[in-house]
This record gives structure tokens, C-alpha cells and sequence, in this order.
């Protein structure tokens, strides 16, 4: 007979009734295989000389296992436990593969009004040139300064330390890179109190968002505009007015009609290489723009993902480097300037917004990836970050201009197109007799798949556009790209 | 002069009037320095002349600079533009370090009450113990491993074309891996479109209880329970009902009153050793919980983050392994696994849920780590992963038994505490005349910093407990550790 009196120990203190932790000790022992189905209970009576209870204590015990259905009692034969286990079957006693658990969908009610991506059709066709929405190239990625420091971290004891605190959105010392990075390179003038390390532009864009908009609130946004940003403003219930974009940016009339005649909690905007259109707001839209922003105490949320990729001349400062009385919020992000994966973006914005924008932010990103943010500290002060933003920006201008130019000698007859100041995309809008969702379905046959957004469905349908990122990709690439392209539209 | 010809370019076909497309671009020319403040221009008919434009046009053009500030009249001599340029100052022009753009407090309407971590004051006194809530131990991270597999990934050229596609909440390889490495560990019976990958447990918690809870729901935690999750649930406008937990985990009476009495649209919970009292929840509880879900149709979040590090035997399986009709969304992370910076966590529902919660993920957070997720798919399959939780877990249980010793041989007089059975933290409830705010003022100033969530505020005073993660600690400084609180409450 198994050692009862040691296996079932019972808490006279506890709050719980002994003759339930006596079950409950049972049940552990049932489960965990310790007594097997079939096997026979001591009886009540045994089992209380056993334990050195009053019988009715052990009665009510066994009561409660019968209930459960755990043990069974066979009349004058004893008390056993149950054949068929009630529920807690290890994997090994389920039918082999069947999805037991999760076989049937949920059915308890949940918001389901986000439109997902469009799946890539996997496997890839062998040789698929894949071109992204823009997309800085993962061969040019300074991984190599970035594994190096890893492997300096990791034999410190800085690290450990730091993985040990609490994080408030960033390490120290990547929010004083980020600031001298951000002040330098775009006049800005803020300090760590005004800035948030996110993951991504992404992140922070719902973090600025998710702070100002209650639902019924009315956003302004370009037409078209940064597809993704727009859901996540439709997500937090806000309506949408969509503004026209030109080639000189936002229609900056559109933007005060709409200022005058409806109550404005928030404008989305992307001065510098606009998502999608890659259109650069004019200085004096910008100028205007500003004006509205102070006169209404507008808040602003200013995309800037781009900013570091400007080809032709200085890139205009962004709207956050002049007077907006703390009324624009700045995202930008570092992914760009890295590697895809490498997702480290910033929120800047008063004192006062960024304390509870860190706070939301830990409900839900608890800590950043230390160890990438001390690296990324470091390549920013040694000036690695900036000698491989020189860089990249000399392969991406060459791109950028070679893709142009193929565009422009072979898909002249199918696609406008203005190529674009700075980014890592041209924006080829498809002439009407090309509708955009043929030619994505028909590129992708031919081995050129498509995976940024199209604009091509619903309201968006107008467009008929595309982004065509080339930063990442070979000459030999863009010339095969453009000649399916070319091949499809002919 | 300069070369206004080639400086100003007009585009006709332009929807903007050509004196705007003029205004427009002079005004660039000042703010990138080109035209310097003071220099004249060109009368309105030399600038006729040269652009070869009426002079109504120039004319136009120029009052908009003057309307604007850019340029300014001055009679019988000439337009200049303007010393004092209105708005777009680079930064050498603003008087040195003075922040004019974010200094004010942001003054349009935020949500801010979201209450935000404890600081921590720094510097850290040298030699500082850090205790946190239960991380696992930096020193002991796989980091070679994963450095290895990210030099291999560098190498090939999946990693670049992985980067290329979109995410769909996670690599597919990860996917793979987790599945088998949870159903292996876990008794699940899940495939890939049960599971999403996220930043750590946190944003699992965040995606699930955004895609369930409205304004006014309520939702059942324990009392204590896990502080960041309450605060997720009310940041998302749910109300919260307390249920007690005892020994055995939450009170199930008190969950079947709370669902009997009120609609309740989500039962957060953790089974195994609890956040913060470290409880497992005894397999009594355990079924007549799946019975309440299964009856009530209530949606579950079921937090097991902490599940791999049991040391008595072998665990109690989740709740989700049971049948529960697709109610309980299972939440865990590989984070206690790996470092605290690796933060890749797993969402597991019903495949209709998933979709949403991926299409939810990316408003939030549009990819994930590439190149961490790959290399962590990799040493599942080779079973690295696994020898490392066996070597840790070998690690953690000594420390958690060391730990525990001390505390009760040195610490009995003032905390009450039960040894858990597995994770990596203690719960140390101070008697009431240690008010826990005065040790960790008192602690700090000896040296020891509680970097955790202390239960002593507000509703939760009557906790006056708080966690102590042993698992990062060496043997020495658990010792200084529990000696300074030792003399600290005699």
C-alpha cells in the first residue's frame, strides 16, 4: 500500500477543509500516475487510522472524488479508482493528432474588423524577385558592428545589470545617443524627458494614437496614406477624413476646411518622402501647415520614417524642429537606417506626454531588447551610424536613379511616376487600363511577387498604385522586375 | 545673381497656380541658405524676364513672401529677404540649449491614468544588490548559441528574404518550432494556426485582452494578481472583480458567485506559480475551473509564464491541454527561458482568433525580430533549448532552496512565506508592523534595490508582500541580500 500518511499532507492551519485537501491531494496523486485507474482505495475506515482522522472527515473526502468522478464505488466489492479518468488525460491518452482543445473556432464574441495582410503564396517560386514596400537592404546591415558589441556586452557585467532594472522605454544610454542623433541631424532640440524608445515607427504611431483618440473622434489623413497607420486609427474607433495629396504634399486648404467645419483630434502626416506617394511637403505648405497647427492647437502625429535618405539636396527640417506649442508628436525609427529586423523606433513628444506614453507603452512592451539598444548606443557615438547612413545612402541614391530611369524608358507606356527626392520607393501608379491586382497576380506567375501594400481595393481603388521599393534590391534584380513588368503590360 | 532659371522649376501641368510654384520654391532657397537674409532680389520685372513669366505672375509670387515674412519691401530701394526669417531656424540660429519646440507641457487632451513604474534612483550605489521580480539569469543566456546562429543566418541569404516578405506574426520556422515544443511540453494538440508569436508574454496579454474586452466589461483577477495585467484590462476600460487566492490558488466559489451574479467577459488567470504569491493551483480547482469555463462559455486568458521551471515534479499541465471549447487563450513566453532582452512570447487560440490577433499585432508592432526568431527556431530543433532549461532549472531549484532556507532561518521573525514549487521568485509577505514601504526605503539605503512590483499600496496594502526573484542572484549576494533585510527589521 502506498505511504499515505506521507504523500497526503494536510495544513490544520490552512483555511481550506482538511477533508478537501485530502481530495485534492488524491486527485494530484491520480494524475500524476502515482495511483492508477483500477487501483483500490484504502476504505474509509483504513484510511482514517491511516491518516489519523475522524472517519467522517475521510467520508466526506471520498465523497467529493466521487462526485468529481475520480473514484467509484463498486457495493461490497470497495472503493476504486475510476477506469475513465474525468478529464485531465495526458497527451498520450488522446487519439493520436486530433485537436482536442482548440478543433473548434472561438465562440465567445471578440472584435474582428481588422483586415490582415494579403498571404504570400508559399513556397516562393525559386529565383522570385520579392520587392517590398521600401525596405532598407539586409546585405548593406551593419551587423557585423552590431554582433561585435553583442559579443563585448556579454562579457561585461553592465549588461546583467541593466537586464535586471526596470525598463522606462529604453536604456539611458540609447536615450542620450537618440537625442544627440535626433538634435544633430534634424534640428529638433529636446532632451531625454521628450523621447520614448519604441519598437518601430509602428509602435509608436499606436502609442501616440491610442493616448489622444477616444472613439467618434474625427482623424485627419492624407488620400491616399500610410495604409497601416489608418487602421490603427480605425481600431481605436476614430473616423477618418481623408485629405488629397498633390505633388507639393497635403492639400493644406483641405486641411483648414476640414479644421473650420469638424472637430479635428488628431492629423497624421508624412512631410518627407510620403507613405505612399513619396511626395515631400513644400516649405510653404509646411509653413501653412504649421500656422493651423499653433492657430488650433492641433495634435500632430509627423511620420518622418525616411528622413535620413535624401537625395538631391538637404531634406527640409520636420515640422518638430519649429514652433508647434508641444502640439506635434515625432516618430521615426532606426529600422530603416539597419535591418528590417532591427526594430527600434522613438516617440517624441512634451515631458508631460511621454511619462504616460512610457507607462502605456509597459502594458504592452514590457522591456526593449537591451542588448540591441546598448549596441546601437554605441555605433551611434563611435559614428558607425552615420559613416554606414553615408553609405547606404550613396547604394540607395545609385538605386534609386537606375530604377528610375528603367521605369521611365520601359514602363512609360503603363505607369506614371515622379521620382522621388529621397526614401527607399518609387510610387508607380498604373494607368487604368492596367488595374494593379492583374498585374500583381500576373508578376507573381512570372516570378516577381509583390509584397508591400497595394493600393488597388475599396476607396483606395482610385489610386491604382503601388510602392516599388528598389533599396534592396540588385541591379540585376530591378532589370528583371521591370522587364516582367514590362512583359506583362505589353 | 543666381541662376533663378535653373533654381526655380515650374511644371505647367501642375494643379498649383506657377506664382505658388515660384513662392514656394524661393522660399526653399532661403531656407537652405541659398538666398541668404538681406539679399535683394531681382524686381518683379527683371524676374519676369528671367523666368519668362508675366509680371503679374513675379508679383503675385512676392506678395505671398510678404504675406508670409519671407521677403520685405523697402520703398525706393528694393524687395530683400527678410533678416528676421519667420519660422524655419536651423538650430545654430536658436539661442544654445533652450528647447523652444517641446518645452511647454502638451496641452491638447490625453488619457493619463496610467499609473507608471517606481523610479529607480540613480546612480546605483556601487555593489548594489539588484533583487527583481523573478528574471531569469543574464549570466546564464544561451547568448553563444544564438550569436552562432546569427553569424550562420548572416551568411545565407534566407535571412534577406525573409526580410523582404511580410510578417505574419512570426517566421515560419518559429512557428514549427514552437508548436512541437509546446505540444512535447505541455500535453497541447495545437498546429501553426493556433499560435502567435509576440514580444514576450506582455504583448500577449495586451493583444488578447484588446481583441475581447469593451468599456465596462468586467474581468475576474485574483487578489493579488499580476499588476501589469489589471492595469492592461482597466487602461482598455474594464472593470475589475477581485477573487481571492488561498494555498490552493483562486477561490472557485468565489469565481462561480462573481460568474452566477455578473456578466463577466474575461477570467484572467495564472495556474502556475502565481503572480506574485507563487501558488500553483491545486487540480481540484483545476477541474471544477475547466467545469466553470466550460459552462459558462467564459473566455480565459491563461497566463503560464512560468511553467518550465517546476522543481518538485513533474507540472500540472494548463488548462488549455484540458477540453475548454476553444475558451482558454494560452499565453507564455520563451523570455524565462532565454534573457530578459530576448522577448519572444506566444499567444494559442482558436484559429479565427489567431487571424485577428496577428492582424491586431501588426498595427502594434509590424514585425518581429527576424534574426532572433530564426536563431531560437534552430536551438529548439537541436535541442539545445531543451538542455539549457534542464541545466537552468537544475540552477534556479538549488538557488530557490537556498533562498528559501535563508529566509526562514533569518528572516521567520518578519515574513511569512511558503517554498514554491517551482518558478523564480519567493513571496515574502511582511507582518504588519514591517510596512513594507520602510524596508524598501531602508533596503535601498543599505544597498539592496527591490527593481520589482512591491504590493503595498492602495487596495493592495493589506498584501504588504512582495516578490523576490532568487534566480539571477549568486549565492553571495542572495546571502548580503537577506542579511541586510535581516537587520533591517530587528
Amino acid at each position: 500500500m502506498l505511504p499515505f500518511k506521507t504523500l497526503i499532507i494536510i495544513d490544520e492551519s490552512s483555511s481550506v477543509a482538511v477533508y478537501r485537501q485530502i481530495a485534492d491531494c488524491l486527485i494530484v496523486m491520480i494524475t500524476d500516475g502515482v495511483i492508477q485507474p483500477g487501483t483500490f482505495l484504502p476504505s474509509t475506515r483504513e484510511m482514517a487510522v491511516l491518516l489519523d482522522k475522524h472517519r467522517n472527515t475521510i467520508v466526506a473526502a471520498y465523497e467529493e472524488l466521487i462526485t468529481q468522478d475520480w473514484i467509484e464505488t463498486l457495493p461490497r466489492v470497495g472503493i476504486r479508482v475510476a477506469l475513465d479518468l474525468p478529464l485531465i488525460k495526458p497527451r498520450s491518452f488522446q487519439e493520436g493528432g486530433k485537436n482536442k482543445t482548440y478543433s473548434d473556432p472561438a465562440k465567445f464574441s471578440f472584435r474582428h474588423d481588422i483586415p490582415g495582410p494579403v498571404q504570400h503564396s508559399f513556397p516562393l517560386k525559386r529565383n522570385s524577385i520579392i520587392v517590398n514596400d521600401g525596405f532598407p537592404d539586409a546585405d548593406l546591415a551593419p551587423f557585423d558592428s552590431m554582433l561585435r558589441e553583442y559579443r563585448k556586452l556579454m562579457q561585461g557585467s553592465r549588461l546583467k545589470t541593466l537586464m535586471s532594472l526596470k525598463d522606462f522605454g529604453g536604456t539611458q544610454a540609447l536615450k542620450n545617443s537618440t537625442v544627440n542623433f535626433l538634435n544633430d541631424s534634424r534640428g529638433l532640440n529636446i532632451s531625454t524627458d521628450n523621447l520614448l524608445i519604441t519598437r518601430g515607427a509602428q509602435m509608436a504611431i499606436y502609442l501616440a494614437a491610442a493616448m489622444i483618440l477616444k472613439p467618434g473622434d474625427h482623424v485627419l489623413v492624407s488620400d491616399p496614406s500610410y495604409y497601416i497607420a489608418d487602421e490603427v486609427f480605425k481600431q481605436l474607433g476614430a473616423n477618418l477624413i481623408r485629405i488629397p495629396v498633390d505633388e507639393h504634399g497635403i492639400d493644406i486648404e483641405g486641411v483648414e476646411n476640414a479644421l473650420k467645419s469638424t472637430k479635428i483630434s488628431l492629423l497624421y502626416i508624412i512631410p518627407h518622402h510620403h507613405h505612399p506617394t513619396t511626395v515631400t511637403m513644400s516649405q510653404l505648405r509646411r509653413t501653412r501647415l504649421l500656422e493651423l497647427i499653433r492657430s488650433y492647437q492641433l495634435p500632430v502625429i509627423e511620420d518622418d520614417y525616411d528622413y535620413d535618405f535624401h537625395y538631391n539636396n538637404s531634406p527640409v527640417l520636420p515640422l518638430a524642429s519649429s514652433a508647434h506649442n508641444s502640439n506635434v508628436l515625432y516618430i521615426g525609427s532606426f529600422t530603416k537606417l539597419l535591418a528590417p529586423s532591427c526594430r527600434i523606433g522613438y516617440l517624441i513628444g512634451a515631458a508631460n506626454f511621454i511619462i504616460q506614453a512610457t507607462n502605456l507603452k509597459r502594458l504592452i512592451d514590457l522591456r526593449g531588447d537591451t542588448m540591441m539598444e546598448e549596441a546601437l548606443s554605441v555605433i551611434i557615438n563611435n559614428g558607425e551610424l552615420d559613416r554606414h547612413i553615408k553609405k547606404s545612402k550613396k547604394v540607395y541614391n545609385e538605386r534609386c536613379d537606375q530604377t528610375s530611369l528603367m521605369v521611365a524608358n520601359q514602363l512609360s507606356h503603363a505607369v506614371d511616376f515622379t521620382k522621388p527626392q529621397g526614401g527607399l520607393a518609387l510610387w508607380l501608379k498604373f494607368k487604368a487600363e492596367y488595374p494593379l491586382g492583374d498585374i500583381i497576380s500576373k508578376a507573381r506567375s512570372a516570378g516577381l511577387l509583390f509584397a508591400g501594400t497595394a493600393y488597388y481595393e475599396g476607396e483606395d481603388q482610385k489610386h491604382n498604385g503601388m510602392r516599388f521599393g528598389f533599396a534592396s534590391l540588385k541591379e540585376s534584380e530591378m532589370q528583371r522586375a521591370v522587364e516582367i513588368l514590362r512583359k506583362i503590360t505589353i
